[in-house]
């Protein structure tokens, strides 16, 4: 995304992106402006400025389009997260980092969680066999390094990866997801700049404090 | 009235058990063996031995089908939270208790997660309201008294109970969404017994430990 874009994203650049990568920019930005991944072909292509017979010829169709912007998206997030895991950071301020990636990843892409979970929806399927090549499996092996640095430093207590997994992606995407529960329950109409922030502290001292070794015994 | 009617179940049973009743059951145990949601209507009504007409007759629909389905299996789960957090538990053990509740839910009900997902897919429609009012409403509630508590009683930091509602919920729905990873990446086929306990310690370990008041300092 950042490759070459020039100051003001002008016509100049415009004109570079190919009309495949002009499909994803307009799929993208009309699913944060909608808040749905639900547009129709149509309205990408005329977004894109292009024939809707071109989302068959690059993508076979809508459901190619969505894993192409899936793949688009979630390349970039393990680019970063391979960066971050081959520093030599601490395992305690590679995991915050981490945590806050993951937040970030879903804030800048709101689309992302309800994307993954419909290519996913069908665990035996191709879709979900590829999601999982580019996106779970690189994160499983990050975090269960990150976990095994800190295990072998004695920062982190023993915690299983395949666990830690699940917890922790599913703990930072269903804010993402719960539209409807921040509305209708509490009240909020946006997550913004400020509560992206209070969630990644939220989330570092929840995890990072739940993974740490010997935390202090408060059982009372 | 073909279909079979479980032995152990006993035919006296099922008589005092109305359509309505039976065509959820049906749903539900479907779902459960296809691992799938997406179970045609038709097959649903057979398991039930009814006909598929009725469907239309009490549910109006799929959608509807669904919808009392969801409220008939979160019922009960919220039953069982109000009457933990109506005993005298102190907010550690009542944090524990509710937890693993909600990961039993889950295992329970494993089609649970993405029939939620799937009703609150717009948040702006009526599934969405439904949802928020009878399952995630009296949630947070629940969730946001038991932080004050122990809070008050100074056992937890201060903890934002909105983000706490999304983190745990999250962190306790993944692992049940996330079928695909499980096989894929970890070799895993199915979430047995075994791994419902792990997961229940894991999690009790993660966010207890992350809620408790000053965990030990181990920043380096």
């Amino acid at each position: 995304m950042t490759a070459g874009a020039p100051r003001k994203a002008g016509r100049r650049w415009k004109a570079k992106v190919s009309a495949r990568d002009q499909l994803l920019m307009a799929a993208s930005s009309l699913m944060i402006e909608k808040e749905t991944i639900d547009i129709p072909l149509g309205e990408i292509a005329q977004r894109a400025g292009l024939n809707s017979a071109l989302v068959s010829y690059y993508f076979g169709g809508k459901e190619g389009l969505l894993m192409a912007l899936a793949k688009r998206d979630t390349a970039q997030a393990i680019r970063e997260m391979d960066a971050l895991m081959a520093t030599d950071l601490g395992p305690e301020a590679k995991l915050r980092k981490h945590l806050a990636g993951i937040i970030n990843f879903n804030f800048h892409y709101p689309y992302m969680t309800r994307l993954i979970h419909l290519l996913l929806r069908d665990p035996e399927s191709e879709n979900s066999r590829e999601i999982t090549e580019v996106f779970t499996g690189p994160v499983t092996r990050a975090q269960a390094k990150m976990l095994d640095e800190g295990m072998a430093a004695g920062v982190f207590r023993k915690i299983d990866p395949v666990l830690f997994y699940f917890s922790s992606v599913g703990a930072c995407d269903y804010l993402f997801w719960g539209g409807s529960a921040l509305r209708f329950v509490f009240g909020h109409q946006k997550i913004d700049d400020d509560m992206r922030r209070r969630f990644i502290d939220h989330m570092v001292e929840l995890v990072l404090h739940g993974c740490l070794a010997k935390p202090e015994k408060n059982d009372g």
